[in-house]
């Protein structure tokens, strides 16, 4: 009794832990929103040719608004798949998690910067952001090598092929990012749709691993 | 033993995505009061007379508030309704929710922008109001089709019936919206103050569905 | 086992409401801080004298914050006991907690509102703080009400004797509002202090309450 | 079964506190970005190196948004350490837990206010910013005396031990805020850097704790 009494209180405490991190996802993902103010027009000059306009330009703050959205929302579905394995927490997996949180929560930050000045031909929030996404990259491999490692036993039912498949995508989308910053360099129109790209490209690397493991029948995310 | 792990493994993934979405509800609606802005008036002119005046003048603002606060809170009570069925998920679940959060998350921006401009004579805010209604549902209704599509094995206790009469209402909203957008041609006045008739609406519907149903005893929100 | 299945479903349906509830209390307690603004002082007249002078015009804000944090945590606790009893849920009472969070939503702009004007001679302000309060009020005892109801079903340990007094604090707190807004008319300055005697004369009654009950041994927050 | 039943209803009431905490930590911890301003800077002189300089000119901002990140993860990590003890709750135990969440949700005013004004040769915003973290360490301080004193039976496997650590943690850091507020008078920018070494600290702390009862096999964050 007292056994699972311990048993659940650390099913718990992973679970706190867990629901902590979804509470800062939602609220950085929610964040995002207050980035994209009403347009304000002179009320002797209000038509619906002036708000058109004023929401053009705000066409770069839409798309930095969804590109983010959809990679917070990414990072999320990657956590939860994460976190689907755990089954035990080390202080040092406290500790990454709350630096992989510091990239989530860093998010509107450097979204807002971004598409303040993606059409403007300047580097910096390029840079930026995809430094961002680095740092996202970086702790979430970390976290993958940390309760994939069998020594600290953090984890159920993970096979070391998991662990390296996951590891390849927590660098792939760093690694593509770091790539539209030099495209961003010869043609920042282009730059700019590139990332739209990531979904299919995550996507055509999982059929890929699904059908190289369709003879072990699993469900994932 | 480890079924009963895997199981309740399952369902508290499944929980986790209905708690980040009850995340990103929280926030969408308690942000909505953000937008309300404290009016500010100089020592010198303050008066109660200028205060009411100041507050009459945000009453659009507060309408919206109210109005977006009851959209939000029956897209929840939809959503809580929905997975009050589903026990399985799958990464097509996973991304059709997100597009849903998405929809959430921009209703603090269409409304802002809704109700600065609603009695001003433009319709681009009506319009990009009603677009976002749109979103909620067309989300809300391909929630629907999948967890009630018997193949995807997603949900349990939800009947044919109900999925048709959930479909009908996620599309009765933005329906509604539609007509409204149209009406707000010919009386902006009229048109602001009819979507407080959706939750009668809704309610009506409900009513008639449970009618029609009665001979079967469920319990329902 | 598909009635305990069933069993579960429908607890954590009533979770899912709770949880969203707490999500929407601690965002609206939160967010409080965000009419905190940093005071502006240009480097050049840059002293801790401007500071601390600053500060001190900041003092009714402060106040307000403290004030307002003091309320929605005591209306979360009467939310935890009352949830407490809760044991299923109806659409009515989804609805009034709906009603109930919108109030609480509210109370950030009604804070900033009352304490950018409480020490300016105008009663707009203290009028509309107040009536946020009685909204609190209202709607947290029409929810006592409807639980209370023996015909609902609702609840589990939860004596009619509970219910009334439930219900008369829940009514307390706005009519002890409405009284210092009466003071206010005669003395802003002792009116905005009494908020403080709140949560002593809350005590005073759940004492005096527990002494006339002490024969039932009960565990209360 | 009446009793399993009261005993899952304490347990939940019990969760329900301690994931409201959590929505305030990670609201607060996710706020402090609102901070972060993107740098405007006009088009016709917009280029990378006045946007690095408007950056470089942000460092103290960054500097406070890391170290008051640090601080609430840090502080959550210690409110989860404690709960993890908790079996129980008292009305007290919600007051103290409120005012302590008071102390978290004032942190994003604190740090703006602290890194707005830190290297400008002024006094205020340290004190008040080591004012904080002193209120955080003693409402955490009260929070362990109050479950660590076995009259109240609040608390499971929680020793007198580790009691009188955690209370020396909880005393630590406050205490270490104050010496470099002392530091500050004589040099700003070291004092500035200190915070970081805090983290060391409190881990060289922790190891000649766990040195010291490395007998007893207990596993902590």
């Amino acid at each position: 009794m007292d056994k699972l009494h311990n048993e659940l209180k650390k099913e718990f405490q992973l679970e706190r832990l867990i629901l902590f991190s979804d509470a800062v996802f939602a609220i950085a993902i929610t964040l995002l929103v207050i980035e994209l103010k009403v347009p304000e027009i002179e009320r002797s000059e209000l038509t619906d040719g002036k708000l058109l306009q004023a929401l053009g330009h705000m066409i770069p703050k839409f798309f930095g608004f969804i590109i983010s959205f959809m990679f917070i929302g990414i990072y999320w579905t990657v956590h939860h798949r994460l976190f689907g394995y755990v089954v035990n927490y080390t202080p040092k997996l406290l500790r990454l998690n709350l630096f992989f949180l510091f990239a989530v929560a860093l998010m509107p930050f450097s979204t807002a910067f971004y598409s303040e000045y993606v059409m403007k031909h300047v580097l910096t929030p390029v840079i930026f952001y995809t430094g961002n996404i680095i740092l996202l990259g970086i702790f979430n491999l970390l976290m993958w090598l940390h309760i994939g490692n069998p020594k600290n036993n953090l984890s159920e039912g993970l096979t070391q092929a998991d662990v390296r498949y996951s590891s390849f995508r927590a660098i792939l989308v760093p690694a593509l990012f770091t790539i539209f910053a030099f495209v961003y360099l010869k043609s920042p129109l282009l730059a700019s749709y590139l990332p739209i790209s990531i979904p299919v490209i995550m996507r055509l690397v999982k059929k890929n691993h699904e059908r190289k493991n369709k003879s072990l029948p699993t469900e994932k995310n």
